[in-house]
Parts: structure tokens; C-alpha cells; sequence
């Protein structure tokens, strides 16, 4: 199986020293997977609706199963001159874009984006992690939430905090990675069960 | 810093449990470096040379500084109806537009092709691996050669055959990890020495 994963720099691993991020470490001893890590530092919805069809396209083969993973939201919800850098509204109709066009190629699950520091960006990261969580309900697109969570985790804050307010370290990496590899969702999307 | 590697499955690592590869091992407990791992399977010099430079704008930053890696070799050095997948001269001119355009973005590093079981190939990646360490010094661009470390490693060897001829597990990545941080060129590169 090869495993594609596009996102921001929370999928990238940012931040870990192990360089293997949430989505390396909840795919620990899975040889049988190749993983392609798209995520790109400070990428919102709309950038990588823009660019995952051309890095997919050279990516997916017909020789093993595929899989693409997608993994937004915090970006989008930062501020820039008073507004966020991605409206609401815009935010779901690049997470349908994404959903729907990448489930054209092959299964697709979604990762809820987890928290940051910043109290007013994980306020609208709540909202939109709802929306999210409906609209991949209405799609029929496995999600994970881990927002919750996350913001309940005192490693993961306490790491995210000391570092940069937005990626922690590997402790912090591993916690969200846990949350994912024991989803139901994940096991059946990666062939586990 | 940020570091993008592009490359073949062995730059992505397939194969390794730990989802690390060569690359992510070499960058171990350099948190302060953000790794874009772009390696892609079957890839040939050709691919490579096609596919780098949108997905590296899209990566490129001025916040930090940046650095790119290449290594590729061992695709076009199999046959392919009984001619190699890329003949020698155009794996070198492939060769010398990536270094050369990457170059003028940011520094640049290659890692020389590592082996496979295959005698065949390994005859043709030897003559493959002596025109690419010419050009790179023509060019400036450090290089890191690990062919016959790693022909004569049995470790990587043995992890190599026993799985599908190519690629090793867990050990044999870190022993070419071990060679190219070791690397005074590496180090230099990513800024330690």
C-alpha cells in the first residue's frame, strides 16, 4: 500500500526531532506502506487544494493500493489583517474539492486539524472542526477528531508551548499519532482490519 | 532550515518500518530542520528533473534558509527491453539541469546512488556513480558517495535481498544514514560544522 498524506506542517512533523510527525509514527512498523509526507509549513486549505492533483498524479500507481489522507485547518484560522486567512465558508468548499476529487482515485480519510496554542485560533479551530466533521459525515469520508483531545493534553500543550506555540515534539507528535493509529477509521483505511 | 530531498524510493524510505529512510535518519535530533521528504518510487533521473521544480516552488521560503537534496540513479540504471530505463548521457544531463537549477534557488547536495542486489544494475550504477561525482565537481555541488560502503555492507545487503532486491529495513537505512552524517560535506550542508 502506498499512503499519501497532504496538510500543513502539523503533517509535515515541524517541530520533531524524529522527523517522523503524527502520521510516521501512527504507521510504526507498517513496512508494508510507503509513505509519501505532503505537508507544507503554513499551507491552508486553499493551497493545498491548489496542489495536491499535480503531486497525487505522479505519486499513484496501479501496482499496489493507494491511499490519500488529508490534514488542515489551523492555517486557515490564523488571523491576517483582522480576518482569517481563509474564511469559513471558502474553508469547506476546499475541503469538498479535495474529499471529492481525491475519492474519485482512491479511499480517502480525513484528520480534524489538531489544536495550537492560541486560545482564538483553536476558538474558530472548534468551529470549523465541526463543519469539517459534517461535511466528511455527508460525504461518506472516514474523519478523525483530535481536536478535543489535544487541547486536553498536557504534553502536547506543554511541548507545543515551549517550542513555537503551534508544533510540539515528539512526545506531543506521538500523543496525536496514538489518538489516530487506535481510530477505527484508521485501522480499516490502512488494511489492518 | 528546511531541506527538501527529491528522489527515488530509497530517498522515501520504502521499505523501513520506521518510515524514516536514509534521510530522516541522517536529520535525527536536528529538530531545528524541517524535512520535505520527495522521494517517489521507480522514479528515474528523467521523472525527477521533471517533477522538482513546481514541487519546490511551492516549498521554497525566504524565513529560513533552505536546502535541497538529490539522489537517483539505480531506476535508470534498469533494463527496460534490454536498454536501461535512462541511457548513461541523459541521466547526466538530467543530472546537470537539476543541480544546476536548483542551485540558483539554493545550496545544493547530492547523495550518490546506493546499490541493489542485482549485479547488472550495480555494474552500470558504478560507471553511473564515477560520471556523477565528475559532474558534481565540475559543478561545485558536494557529493556524498555511497555505492561501494554500502556493496560491501552486509547488513544492508542481506536486509535488501531478504526483502525485494532494493530496498533494506531499519538497518541497513541507518548504515547509509551513518555514512552521510558522518560526511563532512553533510555537515557543512546542514549547517553543523
Amino acid at each position: 500500500m502506498r499512503l499519501i498524506a497532504f496538510g500543513d506542517s502539523m503533517v509535515a512533523g515541524a517541530g520533531d526531532p524524529d522527523h517522523l510527525g503524527w502520521v510516521g509514527r501512527a504507521l510504526a512498523d507498517r513496512r508494508e506502506i510507503t509513505l509519501y509526507n505532503l505537508g507544507v509549513r503554513r499551507e491552508t486549505s486553499a493551497d493545498i487544494a491548489a496542489r495536491w492533483p499535480p503531486e497525487a498524479k505522479v505519486r499513484l500507481t496501479d501496482v499496489e493500493p493507494m491511499r490519500i489522507v488529508f490534514s488542515f485547518g489551523a492555517n486557515d484560522c490564523h488571523l491576517e489583517g483582522g480576518h482569517p486567512r481563509v474564511a469559513p465558508a471558502e474553508s469547506l468548499k476546499n475541503a469538498h474539492a479535495m474529499l471529492t476529487g481525491a475519492g474519485r482515485l482512491c479511499p480517502v480519510l480525513l484528520v480534524g486539524p489538531p489544536p495550537v496554542v492560541d486560545p482564538g485560533v483553536c476558538a474558530r479551530l472548534e468551529g470549523l472542526n465541526e463543519h469539517l466533521r459534517t461535511l466528511a459525515a455527508r460525504l461518506k469520508v472516514p474523519f478523525i477528531d483530535v481536536l478535543r483531545p489535544l487541547m486536553a493534553d498536557g504534553l502536547f500543550q506543554a511541548e507545543a508551548a515551549a517550542w513555537d506555540g503551534a508544533h510540539p515534539g515528539a512526545g506531543g507528535y506521538q500523543r496525536m499519532a496514538d489518538l489516530v493509529a487506535a481510530h477505527p477509521a484508521w485501522r480499516a483505511f490502512t488494511g489492518l482490519d
